[in-house]
């Protein structure tokens, strides 16, 4: 670890010497069964992280590049009612504008999503709604269940953009009713950055539009993805192909409900030292919405500049997140996904303390004791 | 080398240890210096490679993703010329027929592209040309230097497919007057899978349409590339960058000139063996079509198979490719990009020979020895 940075930001994380080195290897024909058996049984691990029977695709793209492909390929010309608390959620509407007649539905940041308003849009005719679950922007999970019926109520396609809670918090997107669900490979699943999957539903395929792209034509994937031994339609980025598939199989070690019970223990250590160091978190909470289990975000304390905060805590080898656009320098963000455990917490709530009081925030409390409370327990 | 395949393909190509080293790094802030650092460097060498002193970016997808960001952004609704000469022309051809209103100027595939019908094109007010410069297809190397003059006496934007001539072969960008050039990273570059780089010149970005693909957005990487240190617009396949850019620079090592000559030494040397086994190269030529340096296509000999060829080749541990699509069966062709030197071009001729023999090929010459005549020279 000597010069590496332990990354605790809600991705990328730190990435297992076992998938990393999957990548090492030597480049293979990927229109062979080599790299078939490895996307098969990507694919195979991965709708278990969805919760879904759906077909799952892989894109070698940013999770940005899923979350276009859901909505150029489903949605374009589309009615589409777009949630916004934050900024993916605001990634995902002008995603939306770029291709249909999207409504933006918003809130201020870290508040819950209007439900009513999402209601409303539906009874006004939208065919599609899009959410992100997990907005790490303010440390918010919003509420896919709920989201969901109400598009089934209303026949509308549900896009939810996964990108950062699945394979580390529970997703049922069957359950859900969510027709398309994005996730991608740097966030919970702990594999490099640079894939994106999405697990596409039959009402889905249904509604495929004509126009689509090109790269991200999700049809040319399903006929790809549909050979024996699967392809990709184009070229896939092949060493990030290898490390996924490593990483995926650490996931079904460990199982998916050991590994959410694990990120909901780390997110509670977290949330137990903002506690006691007697800050506030972030996020406004209703009956439907609830905290990430994948990233903690802090009301920065009085007096106490993001740069003194976080410098302090990056001298010591540990990388925070700030706040993204208006809330830069307001809030400060832990990420606990991938492959994070009780040292890296509790190293990088002890860093984060010191820094605190260095910082001169006021009576900081014994945060790292809480945390330890929690992870011992 | 036990278990791993010499891969002798129009790309994926062997990828260096020392770049696949590079790779194996914990992941890093793609939002920071190091990261920047890395950027900064690849583009440098980029611009050699391309020959071009205009911006370069690079995108996490394939090839293909950065031919239709080269399309969408300069070409959509406008008048396309695009001529066919192999599969890739085709896909070019597809992805323009997308956006605009693109014309096909097809040719059987291997024979010239039909200069005559992009003037004519030009004439009757096409304001885009779409060429591939190296069609690995058909072993053929297109006519770039008269397509943009072509372009330019007209006032067209020229759009350039090097996905598998950059790095490899000479290319000249600025001098030839393209306005869109395209590399991929796993072919003469040497690099894995899985990234694009796209050299735009200051004509196209005067000409950059408003409705632009989202993860595509070319003026989202131009604003991105411009900070200090550089970002992409989008979370980064960081591994293959760090990968791509220690190809890099092994090819600023090895010298653009020098990587240039060794591309056409060792396909002269595949030639050479082609012609001493008495067999024909695929490709048609005119006064101003080449010859591939990239990849040999040579037409299939009487009575021998795909199957028993290349099935015989790959028992020795080298993948050589087969024709695609209609030409499957009826051609195989050696790749000779990237990192190949005189040992693999040695071994891979010596087992296409024996290969050649068994499968009742008649009167097959010495063609190791050939390629061994011109490599020794």
């Amino acid at each position: 670890m000597e010069n590496e940075r332990l990354l605790m930001l809600p991705g990328p994380v730190p990435v297992p010497e076992r998938v990393r080195q999957a990548m090492m290897r030597q480049a293979i024909n990927h229109r062979g069964p080599e790299f078939g058996a490895a996307y098969e049984a990507s694919v195979d691990v991965l709708k278990d992280c969805f919760g879904t029977e759906n077909e799952v695709y892989i894109i070698s793209g940013s999770g940005t590049a899923g979350m276009e492909a859901a909505v150029a390929n489903f949605g374009r010309g589309k009615k589409i009612a777009s949630p916004v608390n934050g900024k993916f959620g605001d990634r995902l509407l002008k995603i939306a504008q770029r291709y249909g007649d999207a409504t933006a539905i918003e809130s201020e940041w870290g508040t819950p999503i209007d439900l009513d308003a999402v209601a409303e849009s539906l009874e006004n005719g939208a065919e599609m709604v899009t959410m992100v679950h997990n907005e790490t922007s303010a440390g918010i999970l919003n509420p896919a269940k709920e989201v969901g019926a109400l598009a089934r109520k209303h026949d509308a396609l549900f896009v939810m953009d996964g990108v950062t809670s699945v394979g580390g918090d529970e997703v049922l997107a069957d359950d859900w009713g969510v027709d398309v669900a994005i996730v991608g490979s740097q966030k919970c699943l702990a594999a490099p950055s640079g894939l994106a999957a999405v697990a596409v539903s039959e009402r889905a395929w249904e509604r495929i539009v004509e126009d689509r792209p090109f790269y991200l034509d999700l049809a040319a994937y399903r006929k790809s993805g549909s050979k024996s031994p699967m392809e990709t339609p184009y070229t896939p980025a092949v060493p990030l192909f290898l490390g996924l598939a490593e990483s995926l199989a650490i996931i079904r070690e460990e199982g998916m409900a050991a590994r959410i019970a694990r990120h909901r223990r780390m997110s509670s250590a977290v949330r137990a030292a903002v506690s006691a160091w007697g800050l506030d978190l972030f996020p406004t909470l209703d009956a439907v919405h609830a905290y990430s289990n994948t990233v903690t975000a802090v009301r920065m304390p009085e007096g106490v500049t993001d740069s003194a905060l976080r410098g302090t805590v990056k001298r010591m080898g540990i990388e925070i997140a700030g706040g993204q656009d208006h809330l830069k320098g307001n809030i400060f963000r832990i990420g606990s996904m991938g492959a994070v455990s009780a040292p890296e917490i509790l190293a990088t709530l002890a860093a984060v303390q010191h820094a605190l009081r260095t910082a001169g925030a006021k009576d900081v409390g014994d945060g790292v004791e809480a945390a330890a409370g929690v992870l011992d327990a």
